[in-house]
């Protein structure tokens, strides 16, 4: 399995498992037939990584953007790995997010919130584990000190005015 | 922005962005060299996520697995959403990693241990941000009760044996 770094640029496909749907009845992401399988057990955990697809800013052009000002700190030139920004080389993004309830039949997952329109596609869910990602001991850069600490309680949505 | 969820799947094209690299003198993550500008200000941060792709595993029949009996639970039948296993409808697999260095110039960034192979092909980075990725009160299942909170100090490697 060992194989040698080549420096060589590679080329992957994803295809989507589902859908983020918000309603007036909450938030939740709608898992497609095919997939509610891999939905067993996701329920005994209290958070879910959900990974998505950011189509809007999957071109060429955004894609090719590797340093932006972030909006919280325009001063602050970021290379995009430094950043959450959805423009870059590969326009996934990630949310961790709360689990209200999993219906395995229906495949349907309810979340607490996540900052992603309703419609987007998903490509990966991951249960939250502590041991693989709680760091005990993580700092940040200087500009950014005074942000939580911690996941707000119900997670990361949309901003006000977005949804 | 706002689309309607209209249950359809959707494709898309992933790139990697650099390479896993195991030497003697350390694990570290050659980006390659159009990225590199994406490193700027990396450094600032303790933590990254390094989102990499299993590629052993991306056939149409490892992509097909969505249920296993995991290693560190054999009686417990569990869907992949609610695993790490690298068998699933897209191998994308996401490590958080211990910053060790950054080298913005050379493209190299020191961690210190990731659980993928040398010449593992990287798709993305992302510096952890707490109050994004930092859960307070995070829960798992009965069976995996005893497993450490936090991610180990210097991360999480490779089984003895495999490197």
């Amino acid at each position: 399995m060992n194989k040698q770094a080549n420096n060589q640029q590679e080329a992957y496909q994803m295809y989507s498992i589902g859908q983020v749907q918000r309603g007036t009845d909450g938030v939740y992401l709608k898992v497609f037939d095919t997939y509610r399988p891999a939905l067993k057990q996701l329920g005994q955990f209290s958070h879910v990584m959900v990974f998505w697809w950011a189509d809007q800013f999957d071109t060429e052009e955004f894609r090719g953007v590797l340093q932006s000002n972030p909006p919280y700190a325009e001063d602050k030139l970021t290379g995009v790995f430094a950043s959450r920004s959805p423009l870059r080389p590969n326009p996934i993004a990630m949310t961790t997010c709360k689990l209200l309830d999993v219906d395995e039949e229906a495949g349907i997952v309810r979340i607490g919130d996540i900052d992603a329109f309703d419609g987007t596609q998903i490509v990966d869910l991951k249960a939250y584990f502590p041991v693989c990602d709680r760091v005990e001991q993580a700092y940040i850069p200087d500009w950014l000190v005074g942000w939580p600490e911690w996941m707000p309680e119900n997670g990361i949505g949309l901003e006000e005015g977005e949804a």
